[in-house]
C-alpha cells in the first residue's frame, strides 16, 4: 500500500470529521459509514466524478448514488466540500428543521442529491434505472447523453430483494457504466455480518453477470483507483468491494456501536487525536477547501467541453438537439393530446385493452415513453407493436422485459424519471403493487413522474382467486401522499386518465385498470376525469347519489335504472381520481356530491376510506374467492338489485 | 436416461391429462407447469414424500409446498390420487365457486395444501420459515419433529426479490433439510427466460451456501431420484435444477403460450394422442389408482412407527410430550396473561421499551415465542435476555437474526406459524412493513397467527426524516382483511396489545409502537384495549370527542385539559385497535363514540379513513421532515393548542 499523500489525508478526513462533528452537534445520524468510506469517497470524487458543482443539473453528469442513505453526511461534506450550494452553515444544522442537511438526503431539496436514499436497497435499485436510461439515451442522442453512475452500496443494500432483482437485470442489461463501491466492512446494525450475512456475495454478483472487484483496501488510494479504472474499462456493471473500516479513526473502529449515534465528547476527542486533526469543529483548513474546489474549474471546463459537442451536435442534428432539450424540460410535444383514441358507445372492453390502444397512439408521438412489464407483458397490454426491447443488443429499444421483479421495476422506473428526459411506465397485477410498494413511495417522496399501469384490479380477476384479487390496494394507493391513483369507468375514460397521469410532471400516477370488458359509456367526459369527479348521468331533483368508480360505475347505471322504474332518482357521479377531486375547489365538489344527499359509494375494494364521501359504502372487507368473474362478482355482493337495495335502506324507503 | 416403467408413465401421464383437461373444462388455469413438472413430482411424491393421506395434519409429515402456485392442478390432481379427500368431482369443478379446487392452493381450504401460494416468491420463502421450525422444534422435541420441507419452485419464483432474501438466511442458516426442485424450464409469461432471466441461477445458489444439483432432466426419473437422494444426505438446503419442459406432451411444449390458458379441444386431443393416453377426460385407470394410493398404507404405517417413537417419548419424558401437544393446538399455558407486567402511572417510556419489558416476561413462560428483527434489534427491543440466537450450532436459539431482510422475515414467520407448535414474532421499522406487504397479506389470508412488532411508528422518529417516518402506513394496514393492527397508547396499553395479539390464533396481528417516550397514563384499561377502544378520561356532559390513538392519546389528554379550563368538556377515548373494536356490538360502540357527538379524530398519519369515527381529523396528509422529534411533531401541527382549537372550531365556539 503506497502512503496517502498528505493533502489527500487531511481532504480525507475532512470529510471523517465533518460527519463525526455533524452527528455530535445533531446528537444524531450515522458517523460510520462515511468514516469508513472516506478515501474511496475521495478518490471518486476528485478522480472519476465528472460533475461541476455550479450547474448540478448539467445533463451529461455523472450521477452519484449514496444507496447507504444514513451515511448522509458523507455527501453533505463533499457536496460542501467541492463547492455546490451547500454552505457549512446548513452542515452544521444537520437534521434539523428546515435545513438542507436531512437525515436522508433527498431529491429536490439539496443541491447535488441525485436521489432519495435511505430505505436500504433503493439507491442502487434506482441507480440500475438511470444506467438503464443513460444506455437508452445515448442511443438516441448520442455521446452528449454519456455518463457514468457510481453508488455506494452497503451491506443493508445487498441484503434487501430488490437489490438483488435489480442487479441480476443490471447484469442482464449489461449496464457496463454502472459502477458500484459496495462497502464491504460486514458491520450491520445487529453485529457483525457473521450474525445472518454469510454468503458469497461477491460470487452472487459473478452469478448475475457483473464484473466484480475483490478485496480492495478501504485505504488503498491506489487499489481504489485501480479498481474504478478497472470497472471503467469493462463492458459489464462493476460491483467493488471496499473492505473498509466502520468508524475509521474512533474508537468505535470496526465496532457495531459506530454505525449510528453521537459518539460522545471523549470518543470524539480520541478520533481528532487519532487522526492526527487539529482543527475545531466545522473547521476545514483553506488547503482543503482549496483541493476539493479544483472540482469547479474541472467541472467548467468539462461542461464547456460538453456544450461545444453539444453545439455541433445541434448544427448536425437540429431537431434532435430540439428534442434532446424539450425532454430535459419535461415539457410534452404541443398536441400529444390529439392523439388520444376516442370510443364509442357500444363498444365493449377492458380498460387495460384501452390503456393498450391509447398507447399504441401515444407511444409514436412521445418519444419519452419508456414501457415494461414484470412479466405480464400479455396480461398487462404495456407493450405496443412499435416498441422493441431494450436491451445491450438494441439499446435504443423502448420496452423493458424487468421480468418477475416488480419492486426492482418500481425502483429502476424511479431511476429512469430521474434522467428528466424520459417518461417511465411500468406493469404488473394490482394485486402485486404490495411488491413495489416501498419504490412506489419512493416516487411519491421524490415527485418523479412515473406511471404504474396496474391491471386485473378487483375480484372480477375471477378465477385466478383471493391471493391475485386485489382488495386494500385501492385505498392503501390513495393513502400514500402525492400519488394519484386513477381508477377509469371505461375506454374513454382511460384515454382521459393517461392525459392526466402524462400531464402530471410532480409526482407518479397509478392507473387502475380492469382485466374484464367494460360497456364504454355514454356520458363520460374527459374534464370530467381530470377534475378527478364528476356526473356521469343526472337525473331531475335525485334523491340520493351512488358514487363509484371503475367497472362498478357501469354496475351503478345499472341500478340507477332499475331504481328509476321503481321511481326512485338517482345521480350517478364517477370518482376516478380522488387526488384530482380534491384538488378542486369545495363549490365544484359539493355541486358533484352535496353533503345533504343521500350517497352510497359503490367499490370492489375495501370500504374504509369511503366514509369521506358517501353515507353507505358497499365495497368488500374481505378477501375474494376463485370461481369466474361473474360469478365472483355477483356472489359477492356486486349486482345491481343489491346496490338498489341499499339505495333505498339510505333513503329508509 | 433409463426406460420408464409403464406404471409410472402412466401415473405420470395421469397428472399431465388431469392438469389439461381440468383447465380445459374451468376454461382457465396454468398446464404448463404440471405437464412439465409431472415426473419429478411424481419421484417425490411416491417414493420421498413421508405424509399420510388420511391424515394431513400428522405433525411429523413432510411439507410440500407448491411455490409455483399457479401449477395448482400438479398439487390437486397429486392429493387427489395419493387418496386425500379430494374428490375427482372436485378436480372437475376447478376453479369454480365453492370448490375445494381453487385457481390457487389456498391453506386451510383444500386437505394436504400445506400453505396458500401463487404471488411468486412467497411459497419457497415460507418455506425457509417451515424448515426453521423444524429445526427449532427436533431441537426442542427430538426426532419426533423431523421432517423434510419440500419446494417446487418456478423460474417466477427464483426471480423475486424475497426468495433472494430467504435463500440466504436458508444458506446462512445451513437449513439442509429444505430441498427445492427448480422447475428450470426457461419459459415465463412473457416468453424465454433469454428476455430478463440470464444470470447463472445455480452459481448464485452456490453463493448463498446451498448445495446445487445441475441439470437433472426432467424426465429422467432415476436423475430425479438421485439427485433427491443427494441431497437428503447433503447438510445444506438444495436446489436441484429440474430441466423440464413446460406443457410437456402437447402440441405447445416448450413455448411459453403452454403456461396458461385453456388449450382448446383439438391441442387437447393431439396431446392425448402423444402421451397415448386413451383415457377419457378426468378417467383414471384403476392401476393408477392402485400404484398411487399405496401411499395411505405407506402413510399409516409410517405414522403408526412415529406414533409408537412418540409414545415411548411421552413415557420417557411425559412433561416434554404435554408441551408438544399443547403447542400443537395452539393452547397457550394456564394463567400466562398473569406475567404480563403493569406499569406505574408518573414512569414514562417508549411504548416499543414497554414491548420490550413485555416480552421479558413473556418468553420465560411461553416456550412457542420465536422472536427476530430486521437487522434492528436494538431499536425494536425484541430480544430479551434469555433469548440466544438460532442457528446451525444453536437450533434450540429462539432469536432470530433476519439480516436487512423485512420480507424474508415476513415469509419465513408465515413458515414458523404454519408449525402451530412455535408463534413468531419479528421488528422492523412501522415504514419498512412496505418491504414486507405481500407477506404480511399471506398471513392475514392463511390466518396464521403471527405477530409483526413495528416500531417507530410516525414522524415523531425524528431526524431520521421522511424516508423513515410512517404516514400512510396505519391505515394501510387496517386496510388488510384479518389483520389486526394495535396501536397502544402507553406501556400499559402495549401489555394489553400483547395479550389480544398472542390471544389471536386465526390471523396476524400488527404491534405499531412508538420511538419516543410516553407516559404511562392514568384511566388505561386493559379490557377496554381488547375491547379496542374505551373511554380513557371522561368528563360530565361532554360536548365533543377526541379519538385518538398511541402516543396521541397523551397529547389528547393535554388538549382536553386546556379545553376544560376554557369551559369546553371534553371525552377522550383511546381506539388501539379497529378491528376489535368493530367486533363489539354496536351499544357498546355507540355507548364510547356516540354518532351525536362531535368527535375530532387525531392520529400522526393519514386522515384516509378517520371519517369512519370522526367528524374531523387533525392528522398528515404529507410526508414528514428531518428535525428532533418535538420539532416535527409540533411544526407539523400536533400541539394541545391546534386540538383545542379543532375541536372549538368543530362545536363552532
Amino acid at each position: 500500500m503506497t502512503q496517502i499523500p498528505p493533502i489527500a489525508k487531511a481532504s480525507i478526513d475532512a470529510i471523517r470529521m465533518l460527519a463525526l462533528d455533524a452527528v455530535e452537534q445533531a446528537k444524531s445520524g450515522h458517523p460510520g459509514m462515511p468514516m469508513g468510506m472516506a478515501p474511496a469517497a475521495y478518490v471518486l470524487w476528485t478522480e472519476f466524478l465528472k460533475h461541476n458543482p455550479k450547474d448540478p443539473h448539467w445533463p451529461a453528469r455523472d450521477r452519484f448514488v449514496l444507496s447507504a442513505g444514513h451515511g448522509s453526511m458523507l455527501l453533505y461534506a463533499l457536496l460542501h466540500l467541492t463547492g455546490y450550494d451547500l454552505s457549512l452553515e446548513e452542515l452544521k444544522r444537520f437534521r434539523q428543521w428546515g435545513s438542507k442537511t436531512p437525515g436522508h438526503p433527498e431529491y429536490g431539496h439539496t443541491p447535488g442529491v441525485e436521489v432519495t436514499t435511505g430505505p436500504l436497497g433503493q439507491g442502487i435499485s434506482t441507480a440500475v434505472g438511470m444506467a438503464i436510461a443513460e444506455r437508452k439515451l445515448v442511443a438516441e442522442f448520442g455521446e452528449i447523453a454519456e455518463h457514468y453512475t457510481y453508488v455506494i452500496a452497503s451491506d443493508g443494500d445487498l441484503m434487501e430483494g430488490v437489490s438483488a432483482e435489480a442487479s441480476s437485470l443490471a447484469g442482464h442489461l449489461r449496464l457496463g457504466k454502472l459502477i458500484v463501491l459496495y462497502d464491504d466492512n460486514e458491520i450491520s446494525i445487529d453485529g457483525s455480518t457473521a450474525l445472518a450475512f454469510t454468503e458469497d456475495r461477491l460470487k452472487r454478483y459473478e452469478a448475475y453477470g457483473w464484473h466484480v472487484v475483490p478485496g480492495v483496501h478501504g485505504e488503498d488510494l491506489e487499489a481504489i483507483r485501480a479498481a474504478l479504472r478497472e470497472a471503467q474499462a469493462d463492458p459489464r456493471p462493476s460491483l467493488i468491494s471496499v473492505r473498509s473500516i466502520i468508524g475509521f479513526g474512533s474508537p468505535l473502529a470496526g465496532h457495531h456501536k459506530a454505525h449510528s449515534d453521537a459518539m460522545g465528547p471523549e470518543k470524539v476527542a480520541a478520533t481528532r487525536q487519532a487522526l492526527g486533526w487539529p482543527y475545531a469543529p466545522f473547521e476545514i483548513p483553506e488547503e482543503v477547501y482549496a483541493h476539493y474546489r479544483q472540482a469547479i474549474a474541472r467541472g467548467q471546463q468539462a461542461q464547456a467541453e460538453w456544450q461545444r459537442k453539444f453545439e455541433a451536435f445541434a448544427k448536425s442534428h437540429p431537431e434532435k438537439a430540439a428534442e434532446f432539450q424539450r425532454r430535459l424540460g419535461r415539457a410534452l410535444p404541443l398536441g400529444w393530446e390529439s392523439h388520444l383514441p376516442r370510443f364509442s358507445a357500444g363498444e365493449k372492453l377492458a380498460t387495460r385493452a384501452a390503456s393498450g390502444k391509447v398507447l399504441e397512439k401515444l407511444v409514436p408521438v412521445l418519444p419519452e415513453l419508456m414501457g415494461g412489464s414484470a412479466d405480464l407483458t400479455p396480461s398487462n397490454n404495456t407493450r405496443t407493436p412499435d416498441m422493441t426491447d431494450f436491451g445491450p443488443e438494441n439499446p435504443g429499444g423502448r420496452y423493458i422485459r424487468y421480468g418477475v421483479r416488480e419492486h426492482a421495476m418500481g425502483a429502476a422506473m424511479n431511476g429512469i424519471a430521474l434522467s428528466g428526459a424520459l417518461r417511465p411506465y411500468g406493469g404488473t397485477f394490482l394485486v402485486f403493487s404490495d411488491y413495489m410498494r416501498p419504490a412506489i413511495r419512493m416516487a411519491a417522496l421524490m415527485g418523479t413522474p412515473t406511471v404504474f399501469v396496474f391491471t386485473h384490479d378487483s375480484i372480477a380477476v375471477g378465477e385466478d382467486g383471493p391471493t391475485h384479487q386485489p382488495i386494500e390496494h385501492l385505498m392503501s394507493l390513495r393513502a400514500i401522499p402525492n400519488l394519484w391513483v386513477v381508477r377509469p369507468a371505461d375506454a374513454n375514460e382511460t384515454a382521459a386518465a393517461w392525459k392526466l397521469a402524462l400531464a402530471r410532471t410532480d409526482g407518479p400516477t397509478a392507473l387502475i385498470l380492469t382485466r374484464q370488458a367494460l360497456p364504454v359509456l355514454a356520458g363520460v367526459r374527459l374534464e370530467g376525469v381530470e377534475r378527478g369527479g364528476y356526473i356521469l348521468s343526472e337525473v331531475p331533483n335525485p334523491q340520493a347519489a351512488i358514487v363509484a368508480t371503475g367497472s362498478e360505475v357501469a354496475l351503478a347505471l345499472e341500478a340507477q335504472q332499475l331504481l328509476a322504474e321503481e321511481g326512485v332518482a338517482v345521480r350517478v357521479v364517477s370518482l376516478p381520481c380522488w387526488e384530482a377531486f380534491e384538488a378542486q375547489p369545495e363549490d365544484y365538489r359539493q355541486a358533484i356530491l352535496p353533503k345533504s344527499l343521500p350517497t352510497l359509494a359503490l367499490e370492489a375494494g375495501t370500504t374504509l376510506g369511503w366514509e369521506r364521501y358517501a353515507h353507505k359504502a358497499v365495497g368488500l372487507d374481505r378477501f375474494g374467492a376463485s370461481a369466474p368473474y361473474a360469478d365472483v362478482y355477483s356472489k359477492l355482493g356486486f349486482t345491481k338489485e343489491r346496490v338498489a337495495a341499499e339505495v333505498k335502506s339510505l333513503l329508509g324507503v
